[in-house]
């Protein structure tokens, strides 16, 4: 997406070869007109797959797959990071590894709201070592969901998530995939 | 707000006398066109007020501001609740105490992201004791911004948030208050 890759070029802080920062517009001020143009870009990815969920993770996933959802005419699941009081008991939950963070949290999902018969696009911001991915598919999978796929805004190709969600068969539709990183030379992106 | 009220009447559970669960619709599964409807509202009590920025919370607010934004063409920023490795040194901090989670936590904003000639409107999912809106309030204060009010979709309205934040004079609007609760029979709204 021709778009979020200028973007990104122009906008994105590049720290060391790993760390984007693209927190002017993608995950702490939001552009919500970029936001509408990734939205439509979903929906031509994955138009005429029936999907009727989007499944996302708080916090940065949930503007993003609020947007979107406009485009496909469906709700927006975001999976909870810790169980709070105000979640009832019966939930389906997985391990996520933060390496961010560097801790290993539970992420949550009310079982009421995914079964089978839906059909889940699984939406986020970031697809780095996959442990949120990993996650939420695990999800849609005990819940006898089906998952159609993933579409991610920004792609660490050089980090071995996206390889590993592709060698499991899940669809995968990222909008700008980066090659590889530099603070003099800035972002390169997969072709 | 009518339509909001009929929703929360027919799918809010009430648990004891002060907690509404509203995650079929509102903070956990998310109805993206009750939204496009709240973010209306919004936009139309708070038309002619030349916002410029949505200011909310990580992570139920940020669905609705996102959709809520769309209305006033402007970006939404999320104060984020502690401090990761992703955000710079220059951020406005301030202490909310969490009564759902007995805790006391930081939400944090850069500072590039928010400042003087910003005219801000707070948006978020509730408003019980006001804790979250009053730290919100500050990093706004601290900007140096204008804060031109706050939209809030339930107001529990038996709590002391509400009053708290009409007594510092800050323009509040509500779009549904509820004046009471109870297993047996209900929501009771405000008027």
């Amino acid at each position: 997406m021709e778009l979020l890759k200028e973007r990104i070029r122009r906008d994105g802080k590049v720290k060391g070869t790993d760390v984007l920062k693209v927190d002017s517009f993608l995950n702490h001020q939001m552009d919500i007109k970029l936001f509408a143009e990734i939205g439509r870009e979903f929906k031509r990815r994955f138009a005429d797959c029936q999907i009727n969920k989007i499944l996302t993770i708080e916090a940065s996933g949930i503007g993003i797959a609020c947007i979107t959802a406009q485009y496909f005419d469906c709700p927006v699941i975001f999976a909870k990071k810790s169980q709070t009081k105000n979640i009832a008991g019966e939930v389906y939950t997985a391990k996520v590894e933060s390496f961010t963070h560097g801790r290993v949290y539970d992420i949550i999902v009310a079982k009421e709201f995914l079964g089978h018969g839906d059909r889940v696009l699984i939406i986020d911001d970031f697809l780095a070592n996959g442990a949120a991915l990993m996650g939420l598919s695990k999800l849609v999978e005990d819940a006898g969901a089906t998952l159609v796929g993933a579409g991610i805004v920004i792609e660490k190709a050089f980090q071995p998530g996206g390889d590993m969600i592709r060698a499991r068969g899940i669809r995968l539709e990222s909008l700008a995939r980066v090659k590889s990183m530099n603070e003099e030379t800035g972002v390169e992106f997969v072709d």
